[in-house]
């Protein structure tokens, strides 16, 4: 029986392991895909406070190795489900085993809706193929780049880039927004910012990195447009639908919490992208990691 | 005139000059004590994701770098008002000067209020005597420490050390505590946990390192324990009645926010151990340091 099972190994759940470590509790982290999240496939994190510059497998390393130290046990097995006994403790379900736990924090993120392109070029992510306008933009600032998508994070994206980019082209499947109003009404101030309306981006071009992006326009045209950057906005994916027996759910997926990082079920906590939240970013998820593992540690001293 | 003026060169401060640099925004922080805020007097940082151990000095070194390395520009001039303008702007005035800004994050931090001993015993703090048990706790595992108060915070500490601690002597000045029942009725199930109430700890003794303290009983006597380490909790004291007039402050003198770090103002952010939150810890920080320079951010964008 571990006192605190986490699930997700990225940014927040590490971060909850770590907390939780250092209260003397018994950890066992579970990961379903690759140790560090979405953060370990960013190829240089520059926004990490005191740090300067790290490779985000390099800081996903580096929390690893000071959680195990610390004793955490992290298996690479995927939670399928959470199930809370009358006496208070919880089973975690994986695809090939169960474990025991007297509090769950659920850290699982959330994954980036990737476009799909007429051929595979899952090869150029990080190469001029970005889903992170805060964590990757900046190495852009005074050149031309291009934004995909039509809602709220595609205008933030669009607002923060127009400020240092020398010119955004900004993609949309149709000929209006699905944002905030105030999004859309700051966007149509900015002079670098050019509109392509009802577009489709149908392929990605370019040897190693990043070229030009192809699409057609409102006639149906094939175009091209030779750009060295493009963001793609087209909504995250959380994947909590296996939880929703503990935990409420917003229209989107989101674990509904504020930020004390209590879900509806007394000893089970969320922590980090796959909660409810406004700003997803790797300082947002070490926060939120440090809250849920002190509340965790909170609500087993008082059992 | 600045895009972003930060008050306080704290961890959330530091951080709000990073995201709000990144995103091409002008910035100038001023900080009325030492650079690094309460996190640059801990001797050594344990629980920063991804930082296995680092000097509090060497994290806000690190941190000043970045920001500046970045073009933040960085006064120690303490900010004494802030007055927003019909157009929009501000000035935020110091004892010397006066800034203009487009918009103010409000990260001033907070104090935590250190106990008045018959000697002054400031040269122990960091070396025995600490004030925040989830940074300095865990080097005393399997050790017996004190606990020096009676409200929430203590309460937590006490339950916090409980976890690893041989035992947890707790002072308090009355025969009852003033924090949440819950917690209360936890730290009573705890063995290693014994209550001293109606003492006041009058002087701390050591040469270069705590090893013991001075207390007064029930009945007015004398009395000394040897103790490796004590941990106090008597209070935190922010400081914002000066920006009282553009945000609102709880009975405690913390800024009313919750996690967007919007104050009452437009314009006016907040971030930190200043706002109002449950877990102050520089992990927190740091989450609110990004969320309060991204909407800094849309707010300029919108303007």
């Amino acid at each position: 029986m571990y006192d605190i099972l986490v699930i997700g190994a990225g940014a927040a759940g590490m971060t909850s392991a770590l907390y939780a470590l250092r209260n003397g509790k018994s950890v066992l982290v579970l990961e379903g895909d690759s140790l560090g999240g979405q953060i370990a496939t960013s190829p240089r994190l520059e926004n990490y406070p005191s740090v300067k510059a790290i490779s985000g497998e390099a800081f996903a390393d580096n929390l690893f190795e000071q959680i195990t130290d610390l004793g955490a046990e992290v298996e690479i097995e995927r939670a399928i489900g959470i199930e809370k006994h009358a006496e208070g403790n919880f089973t975690v379900k994986t695809e090939y085993n169960e474990y025991a736990a007297k509090c769950v924090i659920i850290a699982a993120g959330v994954k980036h809706k990737h476009l799909r392109t007429k051929h595979d070029r899952e090869d150029l992510v990080g190469k001029g193929v970005y889903y992170c306008a805060v964590c990757d933009g900046p190495f852009y600032k005074g050149k031309e780049v291009a934004v995909i998508g039509d809602a709220n994070s595609a205008l933030q994206y669009a607002l923060l880039l127009s400020g240092y980019c020398k010119k955004v082209y900004m993609y949309t499947l149709f000929d209006k927004f699905f944002g905030d109003a105030n999004l859309v009404k700051a966007l149509r101030t900015k002079d670098n910012v050019e509109v392509r309306p009802n577009t489709n981006v149908v392929d990605f071009l370019g040897e190693g990195e990043l070229s030009a992006i192809e699409y057609t326009d409102k006639e149906g045209n094939l175009c091209r447009q030779e750009i060295p950057a493009v963001f793609v906005a087209i909504g995250q994916v959380p994947d909590n639908a296996a939880f929703a027996n503990v935990v409420d759910l917003d229209k989107d997926g989101y674990i509904l919490a504020d930020e004390s990082c209590k879900t509806r079920t007394s000893g089970v906590f969320v922590a980090g992208d796959c909660r409810t939240k406004a700003v997803r970013q790797v300082s947002t998820a070490v926060g939120d990691g440090a809250v849920a593992a002190t509340n965790a540690s909170l609500y087993l001293e008082s059992l």
